[in-house]
């Protein structure tokens, strides 16, 4: 029995446990001469964009900056918005504490500044990952979505309304 | 004295209160034939885009063509996204709670699908403004930035992070 929480992902799932928690995130997609720059998260083993929970007294722009800084030790300069994904069949599950938050991240566009990729508490790899390599990691459903969305298209992704 | 509570925004004043909240909400930039929808907001007065806060179980794209909806009586149809205004440095007071909400917008583009501008119980006046008549309305000074943004810029805001 592990000591460490787990971090479970919900897509449209009648499993999923209910929503107890919004609460806004943003992450990083980092293009550098055809690499995407990814970390493998301690928690569950994924690969996924740098990226974290948004703090008060901070701009959303910041976190994604800040966290990507944290996780990946790479400096990154924001250029533009990939994607907003506010999907409320989307839960994520922390068994820490058993909040169930409802997906709320802002996947911001970023060029690479300065600093060397080095992984950190929250990650176990940070790689520099060519473009035609993404498809063989193992990534949650969302995540690959979203990587493939912002490696394929210029426009912003936004959540469909239903109309 | 008022019965209603009123809201106060503050921008980067010594004397704002401590933000005690962080709320995303989102509001819609509809422009239509050279026009702007604007309402005129119940609680002080000033023209605004219509929008509010977002609620737990729908997506925050819902969020923008619902609260369009309630409060100006037009259906929307999302376009794209206008800007993210998360600046800290923003807060807006809510007086019959006491809550001071830490600025948290996105702002989306949207089309006209149907429906006739008409008031709600949030507004007083709700209107096609055109373009060129925006700059005589009584706006709070961050409002007017992101209209006059979306009037004159195909691209996205994003917070500057410092760097």
């Amino acid at each position: 029995m592990s000591l460490m929480g787990r971090r479970i992902d919900y897509f449209d799932d009648p499993a999923a446990p209910a929503a107890n928690s919004v609460k806004p995130s943003a992450a990083a997609f980092v293009l550098c001469d055809g690499a995407v720059l990814l970390t493998r998260r301690t928690d569950n083993g994924n690969w996924t964009m740098p990226g974290g929970a948004h703090d008060p007294g901070e701009s959303l722009s910041r976190t994604a900056v800040r966290e990507t800084l944290e996780e990946t030790g790479v400096t990154v300069r924001l250029t533009g918005v990939a994607g907003i994904y506010t999907d409320p069949r989307h839960l994520v599950h922390y068994t820490s504490n058993d909040e169930v938050r409802q997906e709320f991240t802002v996947v911001y566009r970023a060029e690479y500044v300065s600093g060397q990729a080095a992984t950190s508490s929250e990650t176990t790899e940070v790689e520099w990952v060519p473009a035609d390599a993404v498809a063989d990691l193992t990534m949650d459903r969302s995540q690959r979505l979203r990587v493939e969305w912002a490696l394929t298209q210029q426009g912003i992704w936004i959540d469909p309304t239903g109309d």
